[in-house]
Parts: structure tokens; C-alpha cells; sequence
């Protein structure tokens, strides 16, 4: 061993002990005749003195030294004079007697702080010199305790972690699959797994009634800002289930994560305060897809501000403004303390929700201001008529009302874009508050009108309702359109970081389910033939869930994006920057897997 | 919840519970009007009893079950009077009140029982129904608990679990690469790890310095009968380490697993016999490469038996049997009590020893019977010169002396695989026991005729020993090839599980290194640029080691075979028999990956 301690552990008690530390030079200081060398691993940071004029040979070497170099120092640790309350090892330094330099270094393209001078894509480049830094390193440890916590979490419920093999079936439905090349088998393929949903159920019919595993998954997808082709999930399947059975067992999963995730070094203590006020054994909210759709405008709503969207189609229409007359929908949500808004800026919300994005054609609003209503349509309506309308929102004096009209769902999307909106700009998304929430009964079938056929909301296994069977096997199509699906999403402060279903087990609804998705016998024998043969020898009725743990670990973590809780993540065109992958392979290669390029 | 209970755990103490039990059926007799089910899930078997006079409807239930069925039962637990002691539930027995059945089943195609009448293929087939045989189940959760154990372990000292990329970049030397074309670049794939190896050192120079890892990796090779094209490693690796400090550590790991894998239902507790004796904070033996090829013929020696080789060139040498005189090496081992040996018996071992598989000329044998010395050279050998050899080796009367003389290397392999013979016949190798060993200082370099070119014996990261620089640096290549690695295996009971070694750290080695394996400075920075790079910027001592989780626990479950410790396995073309991986992809697929296929 090159060290006796860490730089991360000393302290007042040790004072006087003769220790030997190895790590990486983050700065050398010289002031008084002294030598003052920080040196950081991965616990922390200690201070080295070297008295300048003791020690000629000493004092040689520490004029060698340079930042990011690897060194072993000896020395005693003592008191200091100065104490450092910032770091744990403030209150001591070592009075070093010699240093062995181990490796030098080259100056590093950018600083090693926890603000980097470096840019995005040389900090990928370097991925390991970034690695070095804090925050990341801090990423790093939370994403390790949460895979511990999880996995000990679920081996303490009965749940066995099976390994799922990489190399798979290609089942195109849904996203791309990156496919393998097999040698042995010429001009066939593997495909990489976007998830191990059909052999999670495979495990179901062969008994493992409790399964999870933490499994790489991955999606050859054009890649938006914060997605990776390569990704982890926390997966789990369980038999002889409901669906609440599932929900409480994940409930209390995430409870364990809160509450054993304050060590990390995120001030996480602060930031499950919201967790706290709903108690760690209680359960966490719930609300149907039809709901949150008509009160969040969202499936997967951010609870932590109240602001919910209001109809009043029926109280608005009637007073000749046609806009309200004729839409097929009217609703909005009511701004606390918003009243005083001004013209200016009310043009401007105007502008946000006619972006593209949104997409909506303008913007009503009601001012509840302290002299009067004020209103952008107060030439159609009577403020008694503004007032009941205000009214019927639970708005206050001081609110301000935010309307908009239209075709149902998309107006509904485009309010709870703007009540998102209207949290950011009055500061109620607290980052210090996490606010869970299960969503369920989606709708099972979407329809699609260019292919003229249903896809799957979810997947080709997700049971419907049972109380919704009879339109599943019904001819007409409005009646199929209808049928909601046993599929719930777990949400955290407005971000879906968990789904799942209870799957279909009945051999007769799973080939309803293919015929409906327009799958001739023949397609679904080949694409899961596997899955029907199995279903046909004693499918236990089954359910599970899925986690982004990359997803999970940022939000634990007070992240928006998920790269930086990633050791080697890839890049927006699926690069990684520092190995240089993809790339090309040689001749030979390509010859030996019966493959051309005809790029 | 489908149950109350599962079948596994209704104790005497339960007597007069009313339950709900859910599992499968695994067999139905009738006898003396009564009906008796044994219903089976993941936790074991509960029997269930129907009068079958008494309710004509659930009698009618019962009469339409089938094995595999998927039941849901509810009745109350009562004390059997013919008690089962062979399983755990055999004190009770459920007298049933109602049945449900959840799914129905075809017979399946082979007995769902310890020994199963289905072939190797009909089993990998309906792997699903395989993996509820007994045995797979228990394999399958000490696969979890090891895996579990593990971690804990890793954790308990300080180790991270980081994860690693799978879709990396193709840098071929030795096996064959996995690849996986890149949609998104054209012409470009990406390659499946053979393993982390350069990542984890990445990890290091990052200054994570105690990195583990469970993790899958890749080799597309030929597929010998117990290899697998994916398997799963313990990868792990520390800085500011030496040999000795890795090793302490991973003997602490597998004393962990030695220690608490024993309720595992492989009746391991009778296993670990031999590890208690060798004391569970007790090192384990130790051997150097040079020791274990002179004394075991082996760089894996089984040391549960003895029967050490002995080199017996100069007591031999000289008495005119040419044979020896002119042999480079003359050795032997000595069988203990096997003295009695018929002539047919020395004639069959002198068969096996010439079969190609071992390779050897020809057997001399020395019988040390109580009624005096017999040998098969005794023409050129007096009585007292046959003891003289015979006491060099050690040997007792009624031993069995076996010769082979030839180039050194070349015995002393044929030496070993006639040991480890012997130790078959002779029944020396006792599953019961479990007898680890560290072997230590292999040779860095193999030298290729063919290609006139040195080859890494374990990979190009490989340390030299420090006392073996100037060879390593010296221009002639005899000394080269003398050179010493700091490398080590774990071997357990003759199965190499675990190897590693301490890495180069020092960017001027790590060019020799590439110098020395006849690399230019292009193909190098090509291969390994990032590596060369990252190892600029200050690079900690290093080293690591991975193990075989696979064998791992096929050894701890006592198999010979891996393939029943992973869920789902290919077979030896490389092939999963139940999803009918690998299969062609659609032509419109191969065109957005621009490849064709020559095929």
C-alpha cells in the first residue's frame, strides 16, 4: 500500500502521527518561506508544508512539482494555525518530511474545480480528467449507494436479481434496435435488448415470482438533448400481483431511497423536506391518466404547486364571443398573485403560448386587481360575468386567470405547458421538494392514421382493465380507441422516471391484443413465438415496472440533465469522444461477418 | 395479492389458518376418495386435499386439472397424519375449500422434476420450463446471493460500483470483437467489451481507486463446450496498491462467500470442510508460475491431493537407457498405493498418455510392491538403482511410480494431466472440499514463431516485474522473453476463476510495451490512443483483477458445467435455441445501417 490514510480522514486526533498519503497535486502555494502543496484523492483534500529551508532535497523535489502530478508524501500531522473550516481536514496539515513523485503529469486542458473553465465537448475528450472533478466524482457515489439501496431494498423483499442476456432476438415494434453481426451464424443478427421485457415474463412463467435486475438497455434513436443509446434500468417483474401490490412494493422502495440517500454530499437532508411532510410509511398520491390530463394538461404532472386547470366551457359560452362559443374546449388556471401583471407582460405570455412549441392561436386573461376586474374580453362580458368565471376557477382577489380555447386534448397540453410555465416564472418548482405521484389507467391502443392501424401505448403485453374486455373484443374501432390499459407511470417533480403494467397472461387476450395491432398469426409467431409458446404451459397472471436509473440518480442528485451521473456517456450523435467510437474495422473483419458497406 | 402464503412456508404452527396459496401443479393423485395436489411455486410444494364427495363443484374443478396448471387454492391448514419429513411444509396439508384456475397448461414436453427425461436441446428450447426444475432454481438464487454477497463486501471497503460502457470501440488483439454497425455513422460500428479493462484503468487516472464491477462481456470466438459468446465478470481494480495488498483483499472476498453462501440449499456447509481447516482469516497458499509448472505440471494446480512431480533427469541419467540419457527433462509422480497395478491397467495408462489429446511417447513404470521392485525398464535398471529413483520421489512401498521423459515444458504438462488422471481414479479430488490458491509471476511475453512477434501472455497493461526492467529494455530477445509479469490467478480446487495483475503506470514502460509487441507509434496511438493520453495526466499505481462469476458459481453449486448458472444460455453455435437469436433482419434495416450481406 503506497498510503497509510486518505486525504480525506485525518484529523485534531491524529495529530502527531507519522503518516503517508498518495494522490494528485490540485495546487501548490508558496508564501513565507514555506510550501503549502493540497493534495486531493478521492475522500478529500490535505494540506502539505514543507518548510523551504530545511531540506535541500526536499525542497528540490517540491520544486518539481505541478498540478495534477502523483505523488507519495510522508510526514506528521499537526495542528494548524490557520484552520481551514471548510474542509474536514481543516484543522490539520502535515509537516512533511519527504516526497516521492509517482507520475508526472502534462498541465490539464482545464481546471480541476468545481467550476471548470473546460468547455462541453473538451471535458468529454478528457472524460477523465472531468471525472476528477466533484461534482461528478459526488455523482459517481450517489449513483453507487442507489444501486446498493435498491438491490439490498429488494433482495430484503424476496426479489432475485437474474441476469438477462445482451444478445437477443431483434422484435422491431416501436424504437430501433442496434443489431449484432453473428460470424457462426452468417447473415443473421443479434439485437441489443431496449429493455428485457419479454424474458422478464419468460421468468414469470418459469416460476421466479419476484425478479429485478439494473440492466443496461438500449435504443438506436435519433438522440434528443438528455437521451443515450445506451442506458440503465432498474427492471423488475412480479407474479400472483395487482396492481397495488406493485405500487406498495415500489413505494416502499422509494421511501428506502430517500431515506437513506442523506450521506452524498447533495444537502439531500434539505431536499426531502417535501418527503418528510408526507410521511415516509404513508402512501404516495394517485391519480388516474384521465385526471391528471384534465387538471395538469399532463400525464405526468408536477404536484408540487397546486395551480390545477379549470373548465368553464360551460359558464363561458353563451355571451357572443365566438372564439368560447365555438371551441370544443375552454379552460385555464388561475396565477396567484398575478393580478398586477402588465400590459407588457401579459403580451409577452401572449407570444410565449403562440410559440411553436405550443402552439396556441392567444391568450385571455381575467385580472382580479384590487380596483376591478380587468379583462383582454371585457367587450363580450359583464365583470358580474368575469367574476362568476373567475368564480368557478377558485380564483382570488389578486389572481390572475389564464384562458385558452380549443380542441380539447391540445388545449388541455397547452395549459399544462403554461401552468409549467407560470411555476418556473413565480419560483413554486422548489428544488428543494420532491413530490412523487403514481399515474395510472392509460389509454391501452393509439391510433394511427397514416398506417391506418393501432400501435400499443405502452407495449404489445399490457393487460386492458378487465372491466373494459368487452369493447376490447368488440368490432368497432371507437369502442377499441376506448379501452384503458392496467399500466401505471411513477412521476417525480414532473418527470416520468418509472413505468409499467400488469401484463396480459390469458393466451386468448394477448392474440386479441395482436390482432388488433394488425399482426397476422404468421408476424406474431415470429416476432414472439417464443412468448406464445410459453404462455401456452401456465402463465401466472404477472406485472412489473421499469426505472431510468440514469434519470432517478439526476433528480436524487438536483440535475436536470443525466450525462454527468454517466462514467462514459456518448455524445448527441451517439459518440463517445474520448474512446473515438463508433469507427471503422478493417477489411478482414468485415469479410469474416459476410458484411459490405455501401456507405 | 393472488395469496396469503406461499408454498413454502405453512408450518405446523399454522394449524387452522384459513390461507390462499397460488403456484402450479405438479402432480394429482387419487386415493381412498380423496384427492391430493401438490402445488408448487418458487418457495417449495404445500399438498392440498379435496374430498371428493363432498363438493360436487369443486370436485368438478379439481377433475379438469392438469400438471402445469396455474391454480389459485384457499382452504384451511391442518396437521396431516401421514407426515412428509423430506419437505419443509410435510407437517400440513390444506383442506381445500375452493380452487380457481388462473391459467391452463399443455402437458409440457419433459417432467418438471430433479431428473428430467428431456434431452439437452428439448430442454434449451423450453428453457422457461427447465428453469423450474429444482436444481436451475437453486442455482439461479445462489447466482443472486453471490452476486449479492459480493457487493456488499466490495462496499463494505470502499469500492464503487461504476458502470461502463457496452458500446465501445473495436481495438482487436487477441479475441474477435462483437461490433455493432452505427445508424448514425454510417461505415462506423462500435464493439462489445471483451472487458473494462482500459475503462477501469481510465477510472484510475480519474482517481475512482476502488472501482468494482459486475459485468457483462463479450468474445465472439469458437465456441468450446463451456464457453459462453457473453458471460459475466467481477471486474474490480485499486490504485496506490501493490500485489499483496489485491490479493489481501479478494481473499477477504472470497472468505466472505466461503463463509455466508451456506443456506443456499447446496449443502455447502459439508463443502467448505477443507477451508475451515485452512482457517477463514487464514491466507491462502501460494505459489509462483515457475513452482506450480515444476511441481504440478500446471499453471492451475489442483492442490486438494499431493502426488507432487519430481525432475529425476540426474539420478536417472547414465545408465544407459537412452531414452532418459538423451531426454532434456526425466520426471515422474508417485501414486500412492498403487502398486498392484496389473500389467492391463499399466498398459491402458500407457495408452491414455499417448493419446493426441496428452501426447507422450510412452509410459515407465516403477511398481513398489511389498514382494520388491517392478519396473517396465528394469533391463537397464538394477533393483537398487530403481529404489534410489523411487526414494528421490518419495515414494512408499506399495507406490506406483510413472515416468515420462521429453523436452521440460512439454512433460511436465504431460505430468500434470496424469496427475490430475491419477487424481480422478484414485477419487483424490473430493467435491466436498474447496482448496484455493494464488499463482503468481507468470512470464509477460510469448514468443509466435509464425509471426515472429512477441505476444502479451495476459494484455499490453500488463507490469513487468520492477528486478526484470533491464531485460525488458535489453535488445536481445532471450532476455525479453525471461521477463516476469506482475500477474496472479485465483485457482480453486484446478479452475483458474481469477486473474489480474498490476498495470503499467509509467508512460515510458507502457511504450516499450507497445515496442516490444511490435506496435509502430501509429498503430499504438490508434489502438490505445485514449489510454496513452489519459495515462499523460497523472497516472496512480494501478492494478486489478476480474474473476469468473459464471464458473464462480458453478463451482459453489458444485457443477462442472456454467451453463445451468445462467438463466438463459447459447449453445455452442453461439445460439439462443428458445428466442431463435441470432435471425435475419429485414432488408429496409440493413439499408439504413448501409451494409449488405455477402452471404
Amino acid at each position: 500500500m503506497y498510503r497509510t490514510h486518505t486525504c480525506g480522514e485525518l484529523r485534531i486526533a491524529n495529530a502527531g502521527e507519522r503518516v503517508v498519503l498518495a494522490g494528485w497535486i490540485q495546487r501548490i502555494r508558496k508564501m513565507g518561506g514555506m510550501s503549502f502543496v493540497d493534495l486531493r484523492d478521492r475522500y478529500g483534500i490535505t494540506q502539505l508544508v514543507v518548510n523551504d529551508s530545511k531540506d535541500s532535497s526536499l525542497n528540490e523535489i517540491v520544486g518539481k512539482l505541478g498540478r495534477e502530478f502523483v505523488i507519495q508524501a510522508s510526514g506528521r500531522v499537526v495542528e494548524r494555525s490557520s484552520k481551514n473550516s471548510k474542509i474536514p481536514t481543516g484543522d490539520i496539515e502535515i509537516e512533511t518530511e519527504s516526497v516521492k513523485i509517482l507520475n508526472g503529469s502534462l498541465t490539464p486542458p482545464f481546471t480541476i474545480e468545481d467550476d471548470t473553465d473546460g468547455g462541453e465537448e473538451l471535458r468529454a475528450k478528457f472524460r477523465y480528467l472531468d471525472l476528477r472533478r466533484s461534482p461528478l466524482k459526488k455523482a459517481m457515489e450517489l449513483r453507487h449507494k442507489t444501486a446498493q439501496q435498491v438491490r439490498n431494498y429488494l433482495d430484503s423483499k424476496g426479489f432475485l436479481e437474474i441476469e438477462t442476456p445482451v444478445l437477443i432476438k431483434s422484435t422491431p415494434e416501436g424504437a430501433r434496435d442496434f443489431v449484432v453481426p453473428s460470424r457462426m451464424n452468417p447473415g443473421e443478427f443479434y439485437a441489443l435488448p431496449q429493455s428485457p421485457q419479454q424474458l422478464k415474463q419468460l421468468l414469470m412463467v418459469a416460476g421466479y415470482d419476484r425478479y429485478f435486475q439494473i440492466v443496461r438497455c438500449f435504443r438506436d434513436e435519433d438522440l434528443r438533448a438528455d437521451r443515450q443509446p445506451e442506458f440503465t434500468q432498474i427492471d423488475c417483474e412480479m407474479s400472483f400481483v395487482e396492481r397495488e401490490d406493485i405500487l406498495n412494493t415500489f413505494e416502499g422502495m422509494m421511501n428506502t431511497l430517500f431515506a437513506n440517500l442523506l450521506d452524498t454530499g447533495f444537502d439531500l437532508e434539505k431536499k426531502f423536506k417535501y418527503h418528510d411532510e408526507i410521511k415516509i410509511s404513508g402512501s404516495f398520491p394517485r391519480i388516474s391518466y384521465t385526471d391528471a390530463m384534465k387538471y395538469y394538461g399532463s400525464d405526468k404532472p408536477d404536484i408540487r404547486f397546486g395551480m390545477k386547470i379549470s373548465s368553464i366551457k360551460q359558464i363561458a359560452a353563451g355571451a357572443g364571443f365566438s372564439l368560447f362559443d365555438s371551441a370544443e374546449y375552454v379552460g385555464g388556471i388561475s396565477v396567484p398573485g398575478a393580478a398586477g401583471y402588465t400590459r407588457k407582460q401579459t403580451d409577452e405570455l401572449t407570444e410565449w403560448v403562440k410559440r411553436p412549441q405550443i402552439g396556441a392561436k392567444g391568450l385571455v386573461y381575467i385580472k382580479l386587481a384590487e380596483d376591478g376586474i380587468k379583462s383582454s374580453i371585457d367587450k363580450f362580458y359583464t365583470p358580474d360575468h368575469l367574476q362568476k368565471i373567475a368564480d368557478e376557477m377558485e380564483a382570488k382577489s389578486g389572481d390572475l386567470v389564464l384562458i385558452l380555447a380549443g380542441p380539447e386534448k391540445k388545449t388541455l397540453e397547452m395549459l399544462g405547458s403554461l401552468r409549467i410555465e407560470m411555476g418556473n416564472r413565480l419560483g413554486l418548482r422548489n428544488s428543494d421538494e420532491y413530490a412523487p405521484l403514481w399515474v395510472y389507467d392509460f389509454p391501452l391502443l393509439e391510433w394511427d392514421e397514416e398506417t391506418q392501424r393501432f400501435y400499443a401505448m405502452h407495449h404489445p403485453f399490457t393487460s386492458p382493465k378487465p372491466e373494459d374486455l368487452d369493447n376490447f373484443f368488440s368490432t368497432e374501432r371507437d369502442k377499441i380507441a376506448k379501452v384503458s390499459a392496467n399500466a401505471y407511470d411513477f412521476v417525480l417533480n414532473g418527470t416520468e422516471i418509472g413505468g409499467g403494467s400488469i401484463r396480459i397472461h390469458d393466451p386468448a387476450i394477448q392474440n386479441r391484443m395482436f390482432e388488433v395491432l394488425g399482426f397476422t398469426k404468421e408476424e406474431a409467431e415470429y416476432r414472439f413465438g417464443f412468448l406464445i409458446n410459453a404462455f401456452r404451459y401456465g402463465a401466472p397472471p404477472h406485472g412489473g415496472i421499469a426505472f431510468g436509473f440514469d434519470r432517478l440518480c439526476a433528480l436524487f442528485g438536483g440535475q436536470e440533465s443525466i450525462r454527468d451521473f454517466i462514467a462514459f456517456p456518448k455524445n448527441n450523435s451517439g459518440r463517445d469522444m474520448m474512446l473515438e467510437a463508433p469507427s471503422r474495422i478493417d477489411e478482414a473483419q468485415m469479410k469474416e461477418l459476410f458484411l459490405k458497406s455501401t456507405h
